[in-house]
């Protein structure tokens, strides 16, 4: 084993780090080993104490600049920045990544879109026509007696504002409820372009320019929310019209999926298009046959991330875990190659891929490693890049050299709702609608919906707060969506069945029951958090829950998040009305303008959703339910549900 | 005085900071005022070592991580990321600020540009229509028979591709030297839009995305490029054609042009638009009459900073003086106003503005400071806000009740130097041209030319660096260009002046007399950097110094700079081949991979410039001169111009 790591550093207690079982399995291998994971190294790296305050700047060469925050405004940097100003410019730029990240993604689609629409590329195709005219049309585009060549063509032009834009709305403010987008015009929040928000974000947050903590924060407002309704809502509107709008399917997830007698390949990312183009290689049969020639039973494919989580919701391949076991899994000895494209894709991965011979292939130009084998793919000849690949994993199957141990852990689960499959599974064909989700809303069986999302991160207990958190919402009768890594983590935790409704309360069991659902509802990767923004705007739509998505008795949570992606999409909902906690940490100093601003104005003065922070499961889902009863209270609709609460009169009669 | 700051702090010797007297006066009257600057705060604020090598990343919440500098491979981050991945995606962000800053201005510059040439704005107007046709024709645009109203459309519809374009090349590549554009093509550093490359850039430097130095790098040259030959370009040539190419004119600097028994107005920041319009408000009989009516015999209005350097240049305005010294004019008690608009301007103004009574007024949407006066500027009704600013001063004027104190230090220069106006000073009308420069270069009268620019930074003594470095350059024949803050520094020290020839080596001062130059050129603001790279381009093209760039006998230097808009510039001047030499401090680990690209492999493996860096104003312009000596070689025109250098052989001779 090449590049192993004598382990003379801080040693933790690894069932302390994770709940996932397979995770810990491969961790403690890992350790046998003397091989160094993400666990090893959060434990000997005690992260920054200023810049997790977000109390230092790096904007300048006058600085760096440390402020106290314990005394936030006893000192200001050497240009006279003041702690609101430091910190609403560090988040600025953390939301701008977040944005940017979701929006080069969506240019991507969009890139492949352009050319398969222009008949440059034929190795894709339209494959969800439905889609395609709905969308079209929730942009105004006229679709009735159009081919579908016209209205792609319509619709690339359209959405290709969604970046280049300078001037006006992105075109997805058509989708907004209209109170909301009232409110944003009022508050010169609504995007014009993703592009040219982002380049005056950055601008603004140079030394010297926006100094004052609300202006900037109303740019990176219209940041997040071209990233919101506009960069990931384009990202995921258009991988559904060339890949399919996803579907419920039985899944297996977790690290049970790998098979030893298979050549396994892991893909892990965040864009569908490579991933796409390997459910097409590892079913070539010259690859099938070529592995069978190596000693194999066949070619094994799995996601891990988003585009995994992406891949499972959309054609059922099998996940075998979150941002947390990436290198774990790696571990396993068993995996033959772990093909990435872009994001979350650590580089440790390197390293421990050369302890165990797994190749780790990069096929995307904005994301190289430095030890990694790259491959480039290519939208207009895709198979050159993913049929190499799966020859790498079968080279390597063939050299497998070290004991194997593969994890037993795996778990069935329902994936792959979209906005459109809630509308038609609660409404059925003839009456899709969310008529059905809000009458449940409004007589109190469903007490309200919560967003659970996001990623896992060393810094806590992996998978255990959003297991905990999602297990105490539904409990309490609150519908629980969910996407990316957070899915994952509920999935190998069983939840994602139908059976699961037996941990809910008796309302949200009964229409789990009556439905057939799960009490939690898996949409996708976090781009597809746009699938969460939707059916809250058609939540709206339908009537009775108010006018705005404000007004919804909806909450939203990323309890073990890691990456500005969160930052945006966090700052996104807040923005589109929800309130929305976090987990982990928050690079904020309390006591703040700055902070006030985000934890309380943009409720109270704005009249849109807040942040919330919080470590504790159980107090996040408290947090979240208040907030749910504090919107059904608004609406009129909290008669039937009172929640029983023992105050200290009746605990003093006990 | 409200707000003074009870200094228990640390004091330091006045006459260390700075050489500019007038700056020196005014930091030794804040000192008995009890004010506070941003010399007292650099002073009190030991700059984060870690964040100053660049070994600390923020850009998940893993972290943040903190490396070692003397150990630079000994640790990675949580996510594996190496030194040289967490250098080279700081350094990234830098540059796409810097870059973000002045393509935002360019594109403001471009907003106001179509809205003329649509004839919604009636106010400002096509000055320089030889400029828009040269321009034109520049980017293939034909000319010929056309209306300035058609050419102009047609050039705001090509120049807007500079921001909006998604694929292709940006329009000014036309202008690059072939050979230069050849190279960039080969590496892929041709930017498409320079919107889609920040957003690219921010998605490639999120948490697991690009990993790799080297292709880091890649994307922040296509980056810089896009600021340099893209947004900086734009908005030079815009503002050239709509407010007039600079010509040279005399102009007083230094803080002695404020005027005791006048209404002292200061514009401050970097956009030329609202400086234009304040220009006529001070003009204004109305309110001249109103000044007089308060007591005063008039309006003097004054620059500072880089809009000063643009007004200074194109319309004679005073300037008052360069980045370190805008809180210090303050300290004079004589301005009534200091009207802000962005970029540079710190925010610990408000402060010194408050214990003076002077006005700090924002004028941008994208720069408010808490606690300034907000009025907003629209370019369709630009004297609104002017007028009012002006009604503030003369207020202010008439409450005066401090007792005044203007340092007398003022100085003449000449200033307002243009790519297009060289070209005619060396030429003359009916030949003009660059080929006197190129054979002045190539019979060795002139040695190279070396561009210092930038800003200055508390800790470094102000202008002493910039005026040293520039005296040992024109000493050794090299003939200098500056634009922004250092040009500000050379004009207060007196050598933008023909007279300052004197100082100059014999061969350059010959030419200097016969045509009646100073040896140092001033150009403007930061963003007619881009200048300079014309005027490079222009050298090429004239022939006898090479193909591209990199051939010629050129060198660059900020050697005071403090801004992510310096790093910009200083890499885009790198990618385009120049040397170019930093002052102060380099935010990257020496004996790192990422060091080794920036300051050798640019050169030695793309072709182009590289990066270089020094304290030390001397050895500053021996590195400059070694590199313009080594392309003289290079070029074979090194014969006629040994430099004698003694060597210990003839040192112990004497």
């Amino acid at each position: 084993m090449a590049e192993k790591k004598a382990s003379k550093e801080k040693l933790f207690n690894i069932r302390d780090v994770s709940i996932s079982e397979s995770t810990i399995q491969m961790l403690e291998k890992a350790r046998r080993d003397g091989v160094e994971t993400a666990f090893d190294r959060a434990a000997n790296m005690k992260a920054c104490p200023i810049g997790a305050d977000s109390a230092c700047c790096k904007h300048c060469f006058m600085g760096p600049c440390r402020l106290n925050a314990k005394d936030p405004y006893g000192k200001v940097g050497v240009c006279g920045a003041t702690i609101d100003t430091i910190m609403a410019r560090n988040f600025a730029r953390n939301v701008v990544s977040g944005c940017a990240a979701h929006t080069d993604h969506g240019m991507g689609m969009l890139d492949l879109f352009r050319e398969v629409v222009n008949g440059h590329i034929k190795e894709y195709e339209i494959k969800d026509v439905q889609k395609l005219e709905q969308v079209a049309q929730s942009v105004g585009i006229e679709t009735e007696g159009k081919t579908t060549d016209a209205i792609a063509k319509e619709l690339y032009a359209e959405l290709e504002r969604t970046y280049t834009q300078i001037e006006g709305e992105i075109p997805f403010a058509s989708r907004v409820p209209a109170k909301t987008l009232e409110t944003w015009r009022k508050f010169n929040f609504v995007p014009r372009g993703a592009m040219r928000e982002i380049m005056e974000m950055m601008h603004r947050t140079h030394i010297g320019v926006d100094q004052d903590h609300e202006n900037i924060a109303q740019q990176f407002t219209r940041v997040a929310l071209a990233d919101g309704w506009g960069g990931s809502l384009v990202a995921t509107e258009i991988s559904d019209i060339l890949y399919g709008t996803p579907r419920p399917v039985a899944v297996e997830t977790d690290m049970g999926v790998l098979k030893e007698d298979y050549v396994n390949i892991i893909v892990h990312g965040h864009e569908p298009n490579m991933f796409e183009s390997m459910l097409v290689s590892v079913n070539e049969p010259a690859l099938v046959q070529a592995a069978k020639d190596a000693g194999a039973k066949g070619i094994n494919l799995a996601g891990m991330c988003c585009s995994g989580a992406e891949m499972m919701s959309r054609h059922g391949v099998p996940h075998a875990g979150n941002f947390m076991s990436t290198e774990a899994v790696i571990c396993t000895g068993a995996v033959d190659a772990m093909i990435v494209d872009i994001q979350c894709i650590k580089q440790g991965l390197v390293k421990v891929g050369q302890c165990y011979n797994t190749p780790i292939i990069t096929t995307n130009t904005r994301c190289h490693m430095d030890g990694a084998v790259h491959i480039q793919f290519n939208d207009h000849t895709p198979s050159e890049c993913t049929d190499e690949c799966v020859i790498k994993a079968i080279s390597r199957f063939k050299n497998r050299k070290l004991p194997i141990e593969i994890p037993r852990q795996k778990c069935v689960g329902i994936h792959g709702f979209s906005h459109e499959y809630i509308n038609y599974m609660l409404g059925g064909t003839f009456r899709a609608s969310y008529t059905p989700l809000n009458d449940n809303i409004i007589n109190g069986k469903i007490r309200g919906v919560a967003g659970v999302v996001g990623c896992t991160n060393p810094r806590v207990k992996q998978d255990w707060v959003h297991v905990e958190l999602v297990k105490e919402l539904i409990k309490n009768d609150v519908l629980v969506v969910q996407t990316g890594c957070s899915q994952v983590s509920l999935a190998n935790a069983g939840l994602l069945t139908p059976e699961a409704a037996h941990l809910a309360g008796a309302g949200l069991a009964e229409v789990c029951e009556t439905v057939g659902m799960p009490p939690v509802l898996g949409l996708g990767s976090c781009v597809d958090n746009s699938r969460i923004l939707i059916a809250c705007a058609e939540m709206v739509k339908m009537g009775g829950l108010g006018d705005s998505i404000a007004d919804l008795p909806v909450a939203g949570a990323a309890p073990e998040y890691m990456s500005e992606k969160a930052i945006s999409i966090g700052h996104y909902f807040v923005a589109s009305g929800v309130y929305t906690v976090f987990g982990v940490t928050f690079p904020i100093v309390k006591d703040t303008k700055f902070h006030k601003l985000l934890f309380n104005d943009f409720e109270e003065k704005y009249g849109l959703g807040k942040w919330g922070f919080h470590e504790d499961p159980y107090e996040m889902a408290r947090m979240m339910i208040a907030h749910i009863d504090k919107k059904r209270k608004a609406l009129g609709i909290d008669k039937g549900k009172e929640r029983v609460m023992m105050d200290f009169a009746d605990r003093q009669a006990l």
